[in-house]
């Protein structure tokens, strides 16, 4: 396995209108999608930053996974994803090194990414997500 | 103000030994420096990971802001870092755009960089970091 960069930062919030206007206003990040992920349960705004991409998440009702995130630990950083080429073969070899996987198999993500969720136990307290995707646009 | 890129995801972490040994030997990372900060109550791992570092902080004791912040939340993401070309224009920027700092001025951080930190009050729960240093190391 390779990771070869990181993909997104993840950060859940309550408001995402409200943070777009930071993000996008203030910070003058580049917003390059905005969609509804039922399967998710969230809404998610994205921007470039470079290589990387910061993803804004409001949850679409309290009994979600980015719900419940956000009424135990407040707002913040949600998830750090990877991006590698092989995920299938990642997982296997993230499994036999012994890390705790949530998902033993890819599933279908936000644009038409392959993800998988590594249990946050594993990582320093840090959900982590590897993704198989389509190259970025270039910088 | 121009974001150019993410400089470093840092997380907070009780024990860097045990995680230098999940993120270099189980994720295969590179790890570019380990150095103890005085100046900020941390040891420091730094891990190269495309153009965008990984930065895994132990405190030196529960009473430094690392320490504080894993007592609150336990071990986690503990901020994000951007690039920024002028630091001391940016943050007279992010201030008139009604952003809370914590530094109204740039301070020195490790490795020659000039760092200064927003609240993460501002930031949707985050605290953001803005950095201006050298180019990092060609991926």
């Amino acid at each position: 396995m390779k990771i070869e960069n990181i993909s997104h930062v993840a950060i859940a919030v309550r408001d995402l209108e409200a943070q777009i206007a930071i993000y996008r206003d203030v910070l003058g990040l580049e917003l390059v999608s905005l969609e509804q992920v039922d399967d998710q349960g969230v809404k998610a705004a994205m921007f470039q930053c470079g290589q990387v991409r910061i993803e804004l998440l409001e949850p679409l009702g309290d009994d979600t996974p980015v719900g419940r995130f956000i009424e135990k630990r407040g707002e913040g950083i949600h998830h750090i994803a990877y991006r590698v080429q092989d995920l299938e073969g990642t997982l296997g070899e993230l499994s036999e090194r012994g890390l705790r996987l949530i998902d033993t198999a890819p599933r279908p993500g936000a644009h038409g990414a392959q993800i998988a969720f590594v249990h946050p136990k594993s990582t320093g307290g840090v959900l982590t997500e590897f993704c198989q995707e389509e190259p970025p646009p270039s910088a």
